[in-house]
């Protein structure tokens, strides 16, 4: 029996940005519902959304929001907005039976259905006319008269088929179809599940990374990369709910959720209200393993700050990705009236700034507050190292997101100065004594093996700087930062045998979507330089096919990196898209790369003081996304995923990556409802 | 008891050049030998090379020849150039045993070393100081001196570890490992085996063609590509002997042969010498099948000019993919005192030209030569279709390589007036009427079975324009002709069911190498082009993440191609590299796209009447490879490859090209030698 609530608690913020790395605005994106654009996820009616939308798919027993969404507007903007659709009514059925009243059907203890919202809202496209579309009638914005009921915190008990119908008007109807899976058994249930995310990094950059680091002969490499021998290799598909190509939010959303969703969304599907924190939930896997297995340990690891997209889809719910303040106090708070807060065992991360201070959610001292809800608290690599107790472990080592390995193991000095002190003190030595993936991912596997004992761990743990400077075109930061991910599966392995916990154990290693990165040849340095002040000249120093050769990186010290950054011979590598830039294939000593600067008009032109592109050595690149643009964006190609241990059969073809929840959760015997 | 020969027939060809896509010039590059460049593939000693090189693996009873070759040179190009070695002697010893005279242990009838060859060549590199290396001391080229001895038609019985030793002068000596496994007995072994080769393609393609073709729902797909359900899915790396990036001689060579070699380089490992036809020759998989299983029917199909580098890697040995009229002849002439000429029970592709009139080897008429043994030749679809005979048959069906899918069926009047007519009387009736992809492999099968019978059969089939889109970047007839080989596996895989030959059959669905491309949002074509003449705003066209959306493909006839190639949102693709060109994402209606074009110093610049990328549309992009370079090149990336049926259990992880070959011989049961 289920409190059907009409509002959610709203935390009190501004709607600021929905998009990720693209352009803010308040308005979302519209489409012609006669062509392939849906206005908002799920929307493919005129005037009805139903949300989740249609081939939703979920567990029975896992809770979600259902929102009803009417839209009444004129595409002739001179008219008045016309009046909201005030009757309207929603019904469902299991197996193609009997339509029931959805208050009736959920055996809700109120009867009758939730009171309506209303409230407007502007379709229009950011961008003038872009887009044949139904509102592009005129250059004004449509306004469009919203009516929406919601139901929370629903759950479909048995396995089947659900229609769920809202009937509009005398004639019109909107119908989703829905899927509830039958549970599945694990052949052999895996104790633990962890799942390595290289943000942003493709299939181009496993081998870029590999002629980096292993050596050949002839061609032949000597071995492979860590995770190359796990039992299987699947593709992930990536697109979203609205767009062929997603943002970090969405993608790690679809793994924590089963869910895809739209940009910047977190264990939510977006509607078009203004609020971010209103919008129709669903079950993370994190609050699936609260419920179902309370005394699983649950840690959450990223080189991010750990409000940041990827980590916090693993305990938040939330439109906007870019409510930080919000997310962090979701670590122990979690959403009034949903189930109780993920509070995961083991947090280690960036994000330093909204835990206290003036840019914490009203102020509060989180500090304070994890420390009485049973945390431990370590802020530098030194304190992290230290810990070996039984509580919670929060580790928050910089504001904003750690230092490169790059930065932080070659360039020391770049880690000084940047207000990084994660006590907010300014405090250099401390804030330069961040560690790296590898310390984070072995200190959370020892204190989740300690809390979880027999009952085993759910581990997420992100290289979050592939994607980050993948996006500043900052090529040696992104291959230094999956190399420190490849090590760290190594020690992950290497850490499961000595602990006897590797047969027991599902290890994933994913990406949550592309850049459109590869490697086309060889550059020679020197010679780029020696030619710079010819732009026809200097482009000979990249070598193709059989003047490609091999790149001229040697590790002499067996620490698994390159000895030297920046030998004259480097991979002649980039993506496909970005803004005005100049190449030179330099490593940038001074901090990550700034490939493109804004000029007065605020378009992104390539900067000429770019140490790894300077004009005098680069190639002149011209960009080919929208000029606002600072940085290259995201691709739509499918991403790899090597699996390994119990379970790792599911992952073996390609599957899209709402997916990937139902294999962790298959393996992990969370499918089986013991309610 | 094998003869062995100093010296393989030269069949009379000027060595033109060894280059795919890059460079011409009789100059082979050379690198630093105490670096990561090696002179040739396999010659890290700085003056003796081993041909096969190092880590070489092979299967028991599979021929090769074995090249030794020694370099005197003086890096002080002032000083007169040093004799040739003149004492050097070849041992071999097995799994550490005794170092054995090379003729003593293969039991050569003429226990005396082969004579020693002489040439010179020089040493230089294409583009002056590029690289450092030995040679690089002076501008001046550096002479070096051979001496080579070449034992051929040698073969390993045994499995086992043999090293092979050149000791030249009193104190040097240069030693490298060959690896002869132990003969694989299939689980299950497959009757039949095809190989699916889409050239050029990457992941990011088959994500682009999904998008493309299947419809969806909230950015689920109704349906996934036909090789998606396949057993298995693995990764193949694609770096040949001496260069990170490889042409698609010397991969398609590598699934050929089991070993990877040079650009350019066909069933041979490349030597110093400069003629194209003394290289070391490896046994191919086609010659293995007429050896070990002689009635086994064998089938090359292409889209491509029969002779091109993929089709010709599993009938021909040259050092040169451009030696076109030596490759046709090799059909059915194959290569003296090596086996027997692999004359394929099946041929189809381009290539005309070469079979008769000025083109053609010493102006022989291959036409009447085939008939003679026992071919029927084909000329067009017409009599393609009608063709159900017994016979061996070999279709050619233009000059040249086949018009792409667009072409040949959206518009046919760019198959006429391009000197097509395959009996070169330019006939455009008879130039126009070509077969594609699916036409050729069906009746492939069809041919392939009743010949092969109980014994089965190996068909490549090539979708060669992939690539040749690619490298000009003309995305929709890279489309297109994928989503043709797309059409042809599900087709393959309907008439295996249907000729009960399903279960017996192993089917592969890869590609030789990459190109960087991938998708990384969506084009608003009306909106390019509404904004032609502001350079910043026709940016703007280019829709990311939540703005992408989906392309308005539609495909309402059923028939898996878009009705309409020329939507108004259409992806937003591009490769990582590429010349100097505009860039609008249309459609070139009169023949595949030209983006750039030479200038009066034959460099490389946008072409401004490319119908793709017209200036007046096109988003301007500057090249990032060598000035001189007119298309895009390919990449490093691993590519996929999808495998079905008996045997696909070996293509599940990671592979590197070469061990391709090592699958298909298990899976036939062809490494059982029953000599």
């Amino acid at each position: 029996m289920l409190l059907p609530l009409t509002s959610n608690i709203i935390i009190g913020c501004l709607f600021t940005t929905l998009v990720a790395a693209g352009k803010p605005g308040k308005y979302k994106r519209v489409s012609d519902p006669e062509g392939q654009f849906y206005r908002l996820g799920g929307c493919p009616d005129p005037h009805a959304c139903i949300i989740p939308p249609d081939l939703s798919t979920f567990l029975p027993g896992a809770l979600l929001d259902l929102r009803v969404e009417l839209h009444a507007y004129d595409t002739n903007t001179s008219n008045p907005v016309p009046e909201p659709y005030k009757n309207f009514k929603t019904t469902i059925r299991k197996d193609n039976g009997k339509w029931i009243d959805i208050e009736k059907f959920f055996e809700l203890e109120d009867s009758s259905p939730p009171a309506i919202e209303h409230w407007n809202f502007s379709w229009v496209n950011t961008i003038d006319v872009k887009y044949a579309d139904v509102f592009d009638t005129s250059d004004k914005p449509v306004d469009v008269a919203v009516s929406s009921r919601i139901w929370r915190k629903l759950k479909f008990d048995k396995p089947g088929t659900y229609d769920v119908s809202v009937q509009y008007g005398p004639k019109n109807a909107y119908t989703v179809r829905y899927t509830v899976v039958k549970p599945k058994k694990p052949k052999k249930k895996a104790k633990n599940a962890i799942l390595f995310i290289a943000d942003g990094c493709n299939v181009g950059m496993i081998a870029a990374v590999r002629a980096i680091t292993k050596k050949h002969t002839s061609g032949k490499y000597h071995e492979m990369l860590s995770f190359e021998d796990f039992d299987q290799l699947g593709h992930v598909m990536t697109q979203s709910v609205d767009s062929l190509v997603t943002d970090s939010a969405n993608s790690a959303s679809a793994y924590s959720t089963g869910h895809k969703s739209s940009s910047a969304a977190l264990g939510v599907y977006a509607d078009s209200s203004e609020s971010p924190f209103d919008d129709p939930k669903v079950e993370l896997i994190t609050e699936l393993i609260r419920r179902r297995q309370p005394k699983k340990a649950i840690g959450v690891v990223s080189t991010a700050a750990g409000h940041d997209a990827t980590p916090a889809a693993f305990y938040v719910h939330t439109r906007d990705r870019d409510t930080s303040a919000e997310i962090i106090d979701q670590i122990i708070n979690g959403v009034q009236n949903w189930t109780d807060p993920v509070a995961p065992d083991v947090w280690l991360g960036g994000g330093a700034q909204y835990f206290q201070g003036e840019e914490s959610l009203n102020g509060q001292n989180y500090l304070e507050e994890l420390k009485k809800n049973g945390y431990q608290i370590v802020m530098n690599k030194k304190e992290l190292k230290k810990y070996h107790g039984n509580d919670k472990l929060l580790g928050t080592f910089r504001t904003s997101h750690l230092d490169t390995w790059i930065d932080r193991n070659m360039f020391v000095n770049n880690t000084i100065g940047n207000g990084a002190a994660p006590d907010l003190s300014g405090n250099d030595a401390l804030g330069s004594d961040q560690p790296g993936l590898t310390d984070m991912t072995l200190k959370a596997l020892e204190v989740l093996k300690k809390r979880g004992g027999d009952n085993g761990f759910f581990l997420m743990a992100e290289a979050a700087s592939v994607d980050k400077q993948l996006h500043g075109l900052d090529f040696p930061r992104a291959f230094a930062d999956l190399i420190e991910m490849e090590i760290t599966i190594k020690k992950t392995v290497e850490w499961l045998k000595k602990n006897d916990e590797y047969e027991d154990t599902l290890i994933l290693f994913t990406a949550d979507h592309a850049h459109g990165f590869d490697v086309y040849g060889s550059v020679d340095q020197s010679y780029i330089t020696k030619h710079a002040s010819s732009d026809d000249r200097k482009r000979s120093a990249v070598g193709l096919y059989q003047d490609s050769g091999w790149p001229s990186y040697d590790d002499k010290d067996g620490d698994g990196f390159p000895d030297d950054w920046t030998p004259n011979i480097v991979l002649a590598a980039g993506t496909n898209n970005g803004p005005d830039h100049f190449e030179a294939w330099k490593l940038a000593h001074n901090g990550p790369r700034k490939a493109a600067v804004a000029n007065d008009h605020d378009i992104y032109i390539g900067n000429v003081e770019d140490p790894a592109g300077h004009y005098g050595d680069g190639i002149k690149w011209n960009g080919n996304l929208p000029v606002t643009e600072s940085v290259d964006s995201h691709t739509m190609t499918d991403v790899f995923i090597y699996a390994n241990g119990p379970g790792s059969d599911f992952f073996r073809k390609t599957i899209d990556n709402w997916q990937v929840f139902f294999g962790i959760t298959e393996a992990l015997d969370l499918q089986r409802s013991r309610e």
